[in-house]
């Protein structure tokens, strides 16, 4: 199936994010023209909705909007907007995809709530008990996946293993690769060093006998220098090393921008290398990068930047677009067959746990 | 008593490092200009270093070689470097600590091996069970503390208390803040967010009753935002977000040199903007912040940079001034007790494994 003719519309959660509606409707309009013939079914307040859709024509013509008053808020607790909010467009976003009426959800809402409710309404893929979030990340080589990026605090070898085949999947049909090269980060490149779920996840991968590209361990500095496609690690230090480097990138752009404004000279020579200043600009714009993914879920949820503009918002539908066109829970769900060892009676396997769950 | 006048000399590890022993000596004699009045024990080869030292008179004046033929190389195992490297210019530097002739070591060795001897030649400071390894980091504000950068790979709650004692010894040594303020690295700010161990610390730090000017959670971006003064971690994290944000800063810096160098104004922009690049690139210079000390142990010993050169190794040297200037070990060791609750009969505590250790 070429990517952007998708059979079924993609569910968008109107009313989340920091610019909402305004921006996930200008981005769905730019998602339009990117992916021709996709459908979408918007669920928001139609009062809201539909003066803004008056506005926007090629929108208005391929989508349907699903009435809701109900919003979850940015700063609701998981747990109560699972228990309180199932008349929210987040809410009946998801079960659209549940129900196959959508074949991805995209919302830029309240992360927390987004992942709990996705996990009790999409339910995890067979052998998977725990998602994970997963995200592109820039390198010296283009880019690569990093996961988990918080969806776990803990996460045990067994779960690093299947992040591995989760990111695998997610390289291959966002970025295309045909082998992507897999890296578990650690505290040292030796076989010796670092945690025991880290060492005990790397034997498990070696010994899978899947076919995966496993380079072994990496170290933090080997994120952006590209030496992996894929880096898998627990949710705890994914969201540290992606929200260190956000911040080291924003120190590096201040230090740049008051370093041209100090001068006369240096002010003359921004301007004359503005179009080169432009290009590391775009470069490191998070909104390129914009929709991380909820892996191991039995359907395709992406979660955009919550304070993502219209072109942020179009990215990652995007990447819900190349995630649907690629098939990627079937791939992940080969994969982790292949991966788990047939139940034996009397031994708990993950499998069985992801199934019952 | 004023930085730079030590009553003991400092030991250097003329040895270790990738530029050894030439950067070695030749920083320390950058280090004689700034600290005036310095003495060096000089731990190696007497047939190498004589002749180099010949050529740098103020040192020679200010030093005195202590020859060893032995050198611990940068892959030794740190345990076969404990068993086999006795007579090694890293080893006896060590040693003449602890036995009271240098005031601290300096060494751009292999960073494993330094903290396994340094650890059993040196031993802990009273009620500290694990020593880490604290750094300087850039931030918005000025510079940041980050420690642990790798001496564990796992901390419980009590580790990460100990810590936050030392890294506020630290600010208050080397960033010289009455008041340092300090953060614990989580992936939320939020009470209820993160891991077990950083919640029960969090509780800890709060209970501790000490004079600690605790700021609560922070995340991964706040680090180089310079939210906090202390950024209070355990080792793996800590390790992963330094690389990472080295990477980051590497991946920026290539993204530059190859805009400025892509088209014709771009050039001349980047001549007329010399000298404001040259101020980021000074701020972005690890040089500037070479010296991870290792904190906890009873005495100074500082890590420089194995890549280091001359003027990265002086200020690794310069690290272990102010460290001994400003008595951290005295500061740690009585915030410690304090922190420490009197021992009860038959309870296990921190502090007696410490002693006994």
């Amino acid at each position: 199936m070429p990517s952007g003719k998708l059979q079924l519309p993609i569910a968008l959660d109107a009313m989340g994010g920091d610019n909402a509606p305004s921006c996930v409707l200008h981005g769905a309009s730019q998602a339009l023209i990117r992916h021709p013939g996709s459908k979408f079914l918007i669920f928001g307040n139609r009062y809201i909705l539909e003066p803004l859709l008056h506005a926007i024509p090629n929108l208005k013509a391929a989508s349907e909007i699903v009435h809701t008053e109900a919003v979850i808020a940015g700063d609701d607790k998981p747990s109560i907007a699972v228990r309180r909010g199932r008349n929210s467009s987040m809410w009946l976003a998801i079960e659209s995809v549940k129900e196959g009426r959508a074949c991805a959800i995209v919302s830029a809402g309240n992360t927390g709530a987004l992942m709990a409710m996705s996990k009790l309404i999409l339910r995890t893929l067979p052998g998977i008990s725990r998602p994970a979030i997963a995200a592109l990340f820039p390198t010296l080589r283009g880019e690569c996946v990093v996961l988990d990026l918080g969806a776990n605090v803990e996460s045990d070898a067994q779960d690093l293993l299947k992040f591995a085949i989760m990111g695998d999947g997610f390289a291959r049909a966002v970025l295309g690769l045909s082998r992507p090269r897999i890296g578990l980060l650690n505290v040292g490149s030796e076989d010796l060093k670092g945690r025991d779920n880290v060492k005990e996840a790397r034997q498990l991968i070696e010994s899978s006998g899947l076919d995966l590209n496993f380079y072994g361990f990496i170290e933090g500095n080997d994120i952006a220098e590209g030496t992996v496609d894929v880096v898998v690690t627990d949710g705890f230090t994914g969201n540290v090393a992606l929200k260190t480097a956000e911040g080291v990138a924003r120190l590096i752009r201040t230090y740049l921008r008051d370093a041209f404004a100090n001068s006369f000279s240096a002010k003359i020579g921004g301007l004359l290398a503005s179009a080169a200043l432009g290009t590391v600009r775009n470069k490191l714009d998070d909104r390129q990068r914009n929709g991380a993914m909820f892996l191991g879920l039995n359907g395709i949820a992406v979660k955009s930047h919550g304070g993502a503009d219209a072109f942020g918002f179009c990215n990652a539908i995007s990447v819900a677009v190349e995630l649907v066109a690629h098939h990627i829970n079937e791939r992940i769900t080969q994969e982790i067959k292949l991966s788990t060892p047939p139940p034996i009676p009397g031994t708990q396997l993950d499998a069985i746990e992801g199934e019952a769950d």
